[in-house]
């Protein structure tokens, strides 16, 4: 695990203030849960990769449990519990840490950031595109340019399987393998030949658009009658994103996620400087039922918070954010410390970022260290300014000097 | 551990971005370290207590690790470490979860959230003053009223154990029972008699003011120049915290904390309403070197998030945050959606949050839902307003209903 220092800290910190803004425009409340849950209750639908890569331990009372790997399974407790009355639909946000033990690399680490949006109690396109763009949204206000949306539906793939007499375990290793683009691999798990022909015909259905791939797709599947709806359930979010202005720009009949528990719609976003999704998600049908609640149509989405922070640095996003002057303030000699941190108390009454000297260092030493923090005021205070209210202010970058009146000081330091 | 449903997730968040705002009026800069570290490091110098009560575990490669019981030890290893060679002080906040095993009740948790505030370099009352001041404006940020401090220095007792010839591990422990106010238990740990009197006296010492208790303290203890010279330290740290204008209700020359690794000035934050501090710190002189580092003075302070929650509930502060209208949006039929979607869309762009209707329900069921949600608008997209531009408005609260051109719908739901 790491360390994130100020620069990197401030971007992440950013990103998650935007994906709260994001989160209230779309009518998506926060809620807090543990980064310690019982093993069993993430382990239910994760799918077999993730499970491979939790930290597990016994607390303290001898029960088995581990650190989140993702929010969903949480969510769909709280959903199931607590939160089980709530008129429908629940929409809400989680934002914290997640782990899973991985060889780290960038973009990848043992401890990573994620918000975590989830629409429960619609079964409606409407909520998966909802999702869609509150997705496509947060990228936009965080301020990145050239985003790409990825859309398939993973129900095309499970029920061509099932048609075909293909058990839910094997269907999960062949999305596993799919996943991660082993396609060899992951036809070869199943075991008729005719089966291996349509899955890799899946492949090929690439049309010159969006909407023009999943009228391939509709015409394929045709055979398969629930593969076919989920087809058609596909070509109506497509339709909606697109209607509300937000491009698709690859819809992929073989697209399959890590997580066993999609049933729908799933999709993920990319920018070109990285080569890993920078967030993405999915329909989710059947997982709180898992947890003992009624069935409940659900849908959701994560975004990976570090990706982000590493497409605003590649692309040189700047931060929306109020820029202050960076303003030091030291006392001439220990009798005026209090003055001083008066004063200063005053800049930050007022809103004003100071900071004071409390190293006791000589005036020469003060202004070499202001030097190096790249300040750009030092307020100098000296007993024989303060008699007539006033302070001094030096400009670092100028080079320049000058009397200031303390009740003009927030002034002069605030431009 | 438990979840935090919206409304207290929403307090936890507010007083996470207050201790942000505030840490930057200081000029304290956002780190962001594991919640995972070696255990060797969160056990080095914590206290025998803590020690106890953390959820310790193995990882993958079979190292000891723990979850952090606070952030002080992860941001000693950064400052011996990473930021070994930045200009000092360096000035640091973390925020984030902690987690100590205890018995759950109100105010204390298995896992609860820290705003973490260290300055690291100084050997200067400026040091700690600035810390305390800090804390006093992250309260008076967040809203509350009528807070209290509390102020102390362990060297007084340490320093006076230490003259009478008591080993540390003695004094660790005397000092453990003393932050619990077990005074009996803890002064027997001591065989003197002669000091058991001693220490027995510091508890009468308390004068009208917090300057008058700092000077008994003085006088009482003249004969231990080690221990005078820490109640002297003391006393300047309370005159630039006063003039700076912040009331020290209590100096108590008893004050102990529960972490081991305090040296010097410590303090901790009261409001009536609550029973448990609100927040506390002190200097930790000797923590840097433990670590590998050079010697190093310290100062720091953490802020008990979920405390300050209980007592902006228990003030019923309110949170000052832009308030928006509640506004949802149904299309009155299927073939709207895709306009519906369109138009919360350009009120989202507007920055003004929609929650759109994702259930399929009719208008009935949808206004009913409206209802329950406490919404104060429902935008209504029927084809016979849209063909003229325009939207029908529901006023919830006034039972009253309009259209609105889509022009003018941004202002006309924003008030």
């Amino acid at each position: 695990m790491r360390d994130l220092l100020p620069e990197e800290a401030e971007r992440l910190t950013y990103i998650i203030s935007k994906a709260r803004e994001t989160a209230a425009l779309y009518g998506y409340k926060e809620v807090i849960t543990p980064v310690v849950e019982p093993l069993e209750l993430l382990a239910a639908k994760a799918g077999e990769e993730i499970r491979q890569r939790m930290f597990i331990f016994e607390d303290m009372g001898g029960r088995k449990v581990a650190l989140r790997p993702e929010f969903t399974a949480s969510i769909a407790r709280l959903a199931t519990t607590t939160l089980r009355n709530e008129p429908k639909p629940l929409r809400t946000l989680s934002v914290g840490s997640v782990y899973r033990y991985d060889e780290p690399q960038k973009g990848r680490y043992r401890e990573f950031w994620q918000a975590d949006f989830e629409v429960i109690g619609s079964s409606k396109p409407e909520a998966d595109a909802e999702v869609i763009l509150l997705a496509n949204n947060l990228l936009k206000n965080v301020g990145l340019k050239g985003y790409a949306l990825k859309l398939g539906h993973v129900g095309v793939v499970r029920n061509l399987l099932t048609q075909e007499g293909v058990d839910e375990k094997t269907q999960n290793a062949v999305l596993q393998r799919m996943d991660k683009k082993e396609y060899d691999a992951a036809f070869a798990l199943v075991s008729s030949v005719k089966c291996q022909t349509v899955l890799r015909g899946l492949l090929e259905l690439k049309g010159k658009s969006s909407v023009e791939t999943v009228q391939n797709l509709c015409n394929y599947v045709k055979a398969y009658p629930k593969s076919l709806e989920a087809a058609q359930y596909l070509a109506s979010v497509l339709k909606l994103v697109t209607d509300s202005g937000c491009e698709v720009e690859t819809v992929d009949p073989a697209f399959a996620r890590g997580l066993e528990y999609y049933t729908g719609v799933i999709f993920e976003l990319y920018v070109p400087e990285l080569d890993m999704a920078l967030g993405g998600g999915g329909r989710y049908d059947k997982l709180i039922e898992v947890f003992g609640g009624e069935p409940t149509p659900a849908t959701g989405m994560a975004a990976g918070i570090d990706r982000i922070v590493i497409a605003t640095q590649a692309q040189q996003t700047k931060l929306q954010k109020q820029a202050f002057k960076r303003v030091a303030i030291v006392p001439i000699k220990e009798e005026l410390k209090s003055e001083a941190l008066k004063i200063a108390q005053m800049l930050r009454d007022a809103g004003l970022p100071v900071e004071f000297e409390v190293m006791g260092r000589k005036m020469a030493k003060a202004l070499e260290d202001a030097d190096k923090r790249k300040m750009e005021y030092v307020i100098i205070v000296g007993e024989r300014e303060l008699k007539e209210g006033k302070v001094v202010v030096k400009d670092l970058a100028k080079r320049t000097q000058s009397d200031v009146e303390i009740k003009d000081l927030k002034e002069k330091v605030s431009k």
